[in-house]
């Protein structure tokens, strides 16, 4: 059952909605809706996901918008995870108590009459992991999703790449896959993006090469921030490590009228 | 050469952008941008591209924002050419110089020192009719695309439904493509979008069939919009056209931990 459409007319006041999956975009906050901007002033909570010892990510985004409100905030620390891999069963034995501890924490705060948004960068429902608490809570709050600028968007936006044209397919794979996955994935497709860069920068470069892509990739790092970076892949000191915020994006070459 | 970043600070005026390739977002004003809402408020001409006799698309998205101002809008009036496939020459002959004029048209607007801003409905980049004229003048004139929320995301953030988990590879593929092209674009991917639908959607159909998608596959037509309507492909009545503003998405299933 879909939350209701959003009105301005209607406002928020109308709704009974207790929890935000706030889609905060690629980074610049001109590039927020103005439905994301009216949640971010009016939630009693702003949840975000952070590091230790780091501001999250989103709540960056946010900055612009808001300032130190100390009693609005919700910081949910994750676990070090750095050093195991994704499909390795110690990962999801980190991960899961800590996900529900803080499912658990917000619905606390949902229960206690307060309504709750969790930031996220990008698009909430595009490999977010706002994913993991919806999941948990979306049978328990009445709850909305604020879609979102996509970070591949703002890439392809800045870039100056028309990312489809005519009857482009596009391939999105994420670059945690394995050097032959990525390389079938890839292969034949007419216009790719590459997200979760990192450490699989070198191995994502090996695979868009025997895909026949490399000529045509772009790298983006911060799109529409003020560190944006946006160079042609093979052009990238081969060492790169990538950030947080970076993908690769290979524009398509279909019809043009 | 990208544009300079936006910035609420300097805000328009310090910029010399004289076109701006308006990305509007799926069609509920409350998931425009700040930036588009800016632009749309301050442009001194409205170009949007329509049928004859018909509003545009993107025109009516802009009407929660914008009224009836005939000295800021410029309509760019489709040539016929519904009854010729997109891959026939004629297609081409009759489009192009149509495209050449509207180009034309939006050229002597700007030299004439007016700040011309073309309406898109969903991501200016993203399959956008606006990429044929910006073609034509992005060397010419100072231009700026605005990126927007796409009607794809907007489709799966409205069918509550996270469109990639964890490693999944996510495939968009335009319906006007061959039933055995898509087959073979589909089969395999963890989780797709069907964008173009019209009279292809029971080809469509019968390549998700074949491809063993069409099971989990979700028809969304007008997503935030007042007439949204979400439902089940397999549910959805066999004789159906689709309408412009509709798309098939099929979510992913991969890792939740």
């Amino acid at each position: 059952m879909p939350s209701p459409i959003p009105s301005s007319e209607t406002g928020m006041t109308q709704t009974a909605i207790r929890f935000f999956g706030l889609g905060l975009g690629p980074g610049n906050p001109d590039y927020m809706t103005v439905r994301a901007r009216k949640v971010l002033e009016t939630a009693d909570r702003l949840a975000h996901f952070c590091k230790r010892g780091k501001r999250g990510n989103a709540r960056t985004i946010a900055d612009a918008i808001v300032g130190a409100e100390p009693e609005r905030e919700i910081a949910l620390v994750y676990p070090v995870t750095t050093e195991i891999p994704a499909d390795h069963p110690d990962y999801a034995a980190t991960l899961r108590p800590f996900y529900e501890s803080a499912a658990a924490q917000l619905l606390a705060e949902i229960e206690a009459g307060r309504m709750v948004a969790l930031l996220c960068e990008g698009d909430p429902f595009f490999y977010g992991s706002f994913m993991h608490l919806w999941w948990r809570l979306k049978d328990k709050v009445p709850t909305e999703i604020v879609p979102a600028v996509s970070g591949m968007s703002a890439a392809w936006t800045r870039a100056g790449a028309p990312i489809t044209w005519g009857d482009d397919v596009l391939t999105v794979v994420p670059g945690t896959l394995s050097e032959a996955e990525l390389t079938r994935r890839l292969s034949g497709t007419d216009a790719a993006v590459v997200m979760k860069l990192g450490r699989n920068l070198p191995k994502v470069r090996r695979a868009l090469a025997c895909a026949g892509l490399l000529e045509r990739a772009i790298y983006v790092e911060r799109a529409t921030m003020a560190e944006e970076q946006i160079i042609p892949l093979p052009d990238l000191p081969e060492t790169t490590e990538a950030p947080y915020f970076s993908l690769i994006i290979v524009p398509g070459q279909g019809r043009r009228v």
